[in-house]
């Protein structure tokens, strides 16, 4: 039995990602306590949309049962991070989140500049 | 009362940072399911080391139920980076957490290029 996870093994929550560079969207919130059920349908709503934008690389994502959660959705440029937030869904969705969801958040958009995983990291 | 929440009433988990650019290391891990105190002790412990390094700027953390975790920290440098990863407790830390808190994790070091939040994003 290996004793680090293989890539293959890897658990699902990790997105499976290029050599950097790409780009993050770092989102972290704090869930107002309205709505849950149509959060959760509009979360994963985006979700789904997002995976099929163009350039659009994978994502990972976890909420806390206070509520506070970090969702980080990678791309390979710039523009496919602007192409995504002019979607016109994308954009009534984020309305809908500010008037509702969301009682505070933060965006942050950033270059990934290196990355590695547990296995490589054994050996620094 | 105001819709929404201004830089003084920012809920605490969210980490107050000055404009970018900066560093941001973000680091998903899945948890095992061994010695959740020993785990536990040693994060805070972690946390509050960090917090102290020259360049730290804030951290953002949350573990879902089932033991998937994202915690971004928040650097003014590589440099500073580098200091706290060859912090000798910190790398002690860092090896026990691969040998038994950790199922996987991966780590990415990105520059953060733009930042707002929820307040701002209102007028975009």
């Amino acid at each position: 039995m290996p004793r680090f996870p293989t890539a293959a093994a890897m658990p699902a929550p990790f997105a499976r990602l290029p050599a950097p560079p790409y780009y993050a969207v770092i989102f972290s919130s704090q869930r107002t306590a309205d709505d849950e059920a149509g959060y959760a349908e509009a979360a994963d709503r985006m979700m789904r949309l997002a995976s099929q934008q163009p350039g659009f690389l994978g994502a990972e994502s976890v909420r806390g049962a206070d509520g506070f959660g970090i969702t980080v959705s990678y791309w390979d440029s710039e523009e496919a991070i602007a192409a995504w937030r002019a979607h016109a869904e994308h954009a009534a969705t984020r309305a809908e989140g500010r008037r509702r969801w969301y009682a505070h958040f933060e965006l942050r958009v950033a270059r990934v500049e290196r990355a590695y995983g547990l296995k490589e990291s054994s050996f620094a």
